[in-house]
């Protein structure tokens, strides 16, 4: 029986987040396929469960969930073992603030509505939308880079336990590679994507080994 | 005796959440001034305080904050009354998620950093510029409308009390406004909006009433 019903895709960065808690959290799930790259998102019937049009939606019994940081948090305290966030105010505002690097400042850049966007408005073909998309990743990977510095990894962002910082990380660092930046000037930021790669509920989830991915970007 | 230093702007819609929370909780503060229009975010100094080079940052006791949303959730753990968040975990994930709308998807797109990428990527002008900030702002509107159609504000988005969502949201009325974005065919917006101006915190947070701030924009 799945627990917990959520409508995703391979290319989905927000819905890979989810699946690493989902993951990470051991909770038994299904996952519902709506072709983003084929705006699927817009059909009559998503909208009915998700009036903005993007994923991920996760169902939990007659809870609807949208948002990717909300759904985090949900699940972080209707599943609490093994938390996810922190144990002090204000050790989880620097996780907090570490996920919004990815949720807030890069990410919105690059989702499918911006892309789009910026070829309606400013004619940006396909070349352009790839380095527009990669100059908004870099800039993320040098903002954790220098953070990382200040307080480097041991091994995860926050110590010994992956967070909702590494999943979210985790999410951009996949993200930067969709758009072939460069990780050479980001040893930190590299170091912690080999962890994360290399942790069996990171792993798993990988947008590259969902259904319908291709074998790579 | 300031119990919390932040460094805002008038400008500054993210600065304008924290206000609010502040003023919600009665928290007595001193905000320093960082003009984010004439770029004084990228000084030596404010690197040392904030990595990202963006406001708001809130400094409590031996504690930095960054990024409007876990400062506002640090702020509602660590001062609890009157609290900012509903009490169950899935209106909890639906305030966040209401939040979000503000806080991941619309004002992202219309941040400094962005507005000046498109002028030296695509070349767009001070008013092309205005014109992506009120597609973007627009859009955010739209869906508030259409989740507010779904369950309508009561008064406040979630019901009796002011939470995280209204907060963000009168960020998001009022950045709205700065880019000259019609409320005509919103009127749930413009009621919860006039709701919020009307409560003294919201009030007094309000970009246009800060030190340097214009009469009108």
């Amino acid at each position: 029986m799945a627990t917990i019903t959520m409508y995703g895709f391979w290319r989905s960065l927000a819905a890979y987040r989810v699946r690493i808690a989902l993951n990470l959290k051991g909770i038994d799930y299904e996952e519902i396929p709506v072709d983003i790259l084929n705006g699927a998102q817009h059909s009559a019937d998503y909208d009915k469960i998700n009036a903005e049009h993007v994923l991920p939606t996760v169902i939990d019994g007659d809870v609807t969930l949208f948002q990717s940081m909300p759904i985090l948090e949900y699940l972080d305290e209707r599943f609490p073992e093994p938390s996810i966030m922190p144990a002090t105010p204000a050790e989880r505002a620097y996780a907090r603030a570490l996920a919004l690097i990815t949720v807030a400042d890069a990410h919105p850049l690059v989702v499918p509505r911006v892309r789009k966007h910026i070829g309606a408005t400013f004619g940006a073909d396909a070349e352009a939308t790839e380095t527009w998309g990669r100059h908004f990743m870099t800039e993320g990977l040098a903002t954790y880079e220098k953070l990382f510095s200040r307080r480097p990894p041991a091994p995860f962002a926050l110590g010994t336990q992956p967070t909702i910082a590494d999943i979210c990380f985790a999410s951009h660092a996949a993200g930067s590679r969709f758009y072939k930046a460069s990780f050479d000037a980001f040893p930190l930021c590299t170091a912690l994507a080999d962890t994360l790669n290399a942790h069996p509920a990171f792993a798993a989830a990988h947008p590259l080994r969902q259904p319908g991915a291709p074998a790579a970007v």
